[in-house]
């Protein structure tokens, strides 16, 4: 039996990096992918955490990855032997009731499955289920490293944060949260042309992060950080709320943030309940939205990228090849202090 | 100086007829309008409770009114005397940040004027400000005590639950609360056809009288409620979920009754903030919308009622001279128990 | 080798009740139904006249239908053996670019297939590509003779015409041809509530049946036409245009209607250019909408048909069983005279 | 009776430079500009040449207009004397159909009046009717010669462009045509992030400026020009093609540039009839928008430009004084000639 390494979450806190089968076609729809870069999500760390109950030990991780077509089962039309090929953070069917209404995240044979439900990306090799809609041919020019920012960053930062958002020309936006999910939301909201953007966060070094990429920044340990928001908007408030960060504490900014007839979206993971202010809220015309992302935006994405409207290089920081992946997370877990965004881990 | 007869609010819990002067022209955009019928309002009781800081003693009630234009400043030009004309719930300067984006209700000249900050509607005349933008001819046929629906309840009904709820044809919809803007939200979600159409009430007069107008029904005080509910949407939720009563209780239900991919508008007037349950609710791509009504959807809904589209008469179940206005206002402070819905006041 | 009877083409005018073998499995993502009732199409007739480019002779014929499933390819995942299903009168892969953005009329694989690439319908059974993608289950209760209703002529009404032409509560509505694809618009236009639909033709009986449908009615060929159709909208034209037939002389009738700020919904099929009076509609801030139809609808209107609140049983005029199905064929071809709207042929 | 200077059409192919009356308050709604800046617009030429029916001769020209406020009617809130305000082409009543719908072109008592119904802008002072919806005030630091710009070229860009032509983040656009209006339709569509953005035209001196603005560009005399378009978007068509020319043959290139599922946003002028192949385009699934402008962008461009995401300056080619209105006429007559885009006159 062929074998490859792999990452493997074998219990709270820990990942081993063992040697497993290598994985074969189960279904027509399958495809076998083998990985030339795989990154660390937010939601890795979640699991290590013992967050999230859906995971069992044993377990390989991964919802990110590039890579290249190594063999496809016979209903695969869409994909050769040799493509080299983007993997969606979302399995996709396409038949079902939610696919039908573009809610891909709430698949009934899919959503978040890789690093989940199934064996995940962060190994030699991965089998991808419905290949022919959960994967995306790379365009020629185009680094597997870049590349790789559009398994789940960049299309959570377009669909939860700023198409959820509303974000659009001459509008004003804050993001609160300046991590990799809020950069994700910062570049594509960019691409819709708002007059005023600013970033939020606490930690310095993320807002210089964020100056150098185009957005005004407030640290809101400031202490005038209420009036320099406030100054921005003329007091009117911001159109788009991004919540990147979710916690209470964020939320409830959110809701000091949002003008009259704005939009907020919830981008950020929460474990806890929050207040929402309606008594103030109720006659503001505002609404409220929150997604899981569903990556169908990764087809135009992946155009801007190719076009060179998009750069996304700046979020990728740090790359460590498959043995140090123990520093890979590491270098994550620790992003403010070693000024990380995404790291990837480079397998072939 | 010529006088009239007006119902004033002159301490919390009293409304007196007083003989008051006859409005006159302030403003070249002004009219005067000799009141035939107004109604009363929820808000009106919010008022009598103390709850409205805006208001203040002495203020004449009411933006609910239908009657005859009696004179126009120089500026009225879609208006002449003798116009049997319908007055908006919103004031409107037309030219404002908020005006030209729609959102009339916060309006820099306007909004909730009448009976609020300006004298309402509630009396023999009233002064209307910017009444090019703020009146609506009412087509011969369609008497005053119909036309008079259109001045917030049903406008509210049709922006803040059906429009903002996303009700649309073959979707599924469920309304808490089943007063009077309950039955606003009733009668224009059905204007676009949804498949599943459920009121839900602790009243079962209030759900009998639903039931008449084409709703299913479920009292939630029913040992079997959360099985009901679940079983009218086989296991899935609600595509649309109106909140009409304004209670955290019933913001708790709203949320537990939204579909993935669904929405929720709140229509009910919260006085305390409620939870959100984000940790829950984060992933299943959900969105929330509150406003005021802006009262924009009059014209649509004044066609409906002439073509026989929209029939709002279920919704009139009391009418009282203003010298019975005391009556009229205790039969609406004790809705359920006289299965009351809207109250006129008639005035000529 | 089991065989099967079959309509087929075999040359222009020439229809032939055939034996032929009966469909296999083919591909993983096949499946096999044994046909219930099958329906003619105009676009059958367009065949029949040679007009169809993309035909061979020897094709069964038929893209509308409903039955059971026979057998199912190994990823069908969606139906099992013994399901009562609707076959979608487009096929569609849900992974190639055209169906990811919901043109699954256009899918690289897909399309219409039926009767046209691929043997059809009006058969004993059909073989169906991607059949997790282009059937769906008939709920109990739903005779066959109107669950057949839904493969091609109502989500052509929903989505070409009633979707297209932007009907909305209150609006205006015209809609030219009273054949049943018109009518497939008026019954998905009433979804909407506009204030005013009328339906125009040249065919008295056929405007009887939409009077019988609720829609006011015009004949083209009345003296006064013209006129009453702008006293319809006081002269304003209509919010909403939908040409249902596809000649110039119709679609120059479509221009002439046309509201300031409205919309032409095109359904008919042309088979020659027309003139587009832009010099006249450059500046009335209108749109013109064509499409062939995605099929996507089907869901929410068997919802719609299920729960009674869309009612199709006026279209299916005539049924006849297979060996009549000259009969059916001539029925339809002289459909005028026999006040025929839809035909079904039943083969179970 | 105070006097003033003023550019006047006397007859066809004739302006003169005339004393006049200067313009009084005769609505409390009116306000009297002193005018800084006019600029020259198409229409403008298409006066001259005696194409525009409404006008009459003895009508002061011009549309587009930056000044001061020197006196404004009882009425007039939003303004006070000495503002330095921006005169939108189109006049606005807010209180009509056609206003309430947002079609303010067709306003019943508004639409193009300056310059047309009603004595214009290219003088020392104008009469601006409406003037509470019709004038925007000017953030410090924006020149007059840039505001100007926003009057007229650009929010027809952005409304009968870029958002009829649905231009989107990754799409692919064509412009037909390299003047001043298809420049602004340029500017307005980068505010969208296409991946893809080509300007057509057949002067060389034009699509060079393209070029310098971002553009790719194709001269459609080249002889490969159809290859060099079908391979920019690999042969799939343009998602948005706007025509800025306004004739047949422009017209006829649009459809056949425009992808399934795209748009044809027309921006130009057009003065006889054109052929819609719509035997060819009936089943491709795209729609056609057609609109006079609204110039309801205004504010949002206006932000755009104070915050320096949209630079319009490239537009302002030449200027020239009262004076000299002879000349800035005679070098926009002659623009490609004079590589002019945008011709103003500098009043004060």
């Amino acid at each position: 039996m062929a074998t490859m390494k792999a990452l493997v979450y074998t219990a709270p806190s820990t990942i081993e990096l063992q040697t497993r089968p290598k994985p074969t076609i189960k279904a027509p729809t399958d495809a076998i992918i083998r990985i030339q870069h795989a990154s660390i999500c937010g939601t890795d760390l979640h699991i290590l955490k013992g967050d999230v109950p859906s995971i069992q030990p044993e377990r390989i991780l991964g919802h990110e990855g590039v890579g290249t077509v190594e063999e496809i089962g016979a209903s695969v039309s869409k994909f050769a032997v040799g493509d080299r090929v983007l993997i969606a953070s979302q399995t996709c069917c396409g038949g079902c009731r939610f696919c039908q209404r573009g809610i891909v995240s709430h698949c009934d044979e899919g959503g978040w499955q890789l690093g989940n439900r199934v064996d995940g990306t962060q190994a030699e090799y991965v089998r991808i289920p419905h290949a022919n809609l959960s994967l995306h041919k790379i365009p020629d020019g185009i680094p597997g490293r870049i590349a790789i920012m559009l398994s789940d960053v960049l299309p959570t930062g377009m669909e939860c944060g700023t198409l959820n958002g509303n974000v659009s020309p001459g509008g004003s936006v804050v993001i609160i949260g300046a991590g990799p999910i809020g950069v994700g939301c910062l570049l594509t909201a960019q691409l819709y042309s708002p007059a005023t953007l600013v970033m939020v966060d606490v930690d310095e070094a993320r807002l210089e992060q964020a100056r150098a990429m185009g957005a005004q920044t407030v640290n809101t340990r400031a202490p005038d950080a209420k009036e320099t928001l406030d100054r921005l908007t003329d007091g009117q408030g911001f159109d788009s709320v991004i919540e990147a960060v979710g916690i209470p504490a964020t939320f409830e900014q959110a809701q000091e943030l949002v003008a009259v007839g704005g939009s907020i979206a919830n981008v950020g993971v929460h474990g806890v309940k929050v207040d929402l202010h309606i008594e103030k809220l109720w006659d503001r015309n505002i609404s409220i939205n929150m997604a899981l992302v569903n990556a169908t935006s990764i087809p135009r994405l992946m155009r801007l990228v190719q076009s060179g409207m998009l750069d996304v290089s700046s979020l990728v920081t740090h790359s460590f090849p498959m043995a140090q992946a123990d520093q890979a997370y590491s270098t994550f877990q620790a992003a403010a202090q070693h000024r990380a965004l995404k790291v990837t881990i480079d397998i072939e």
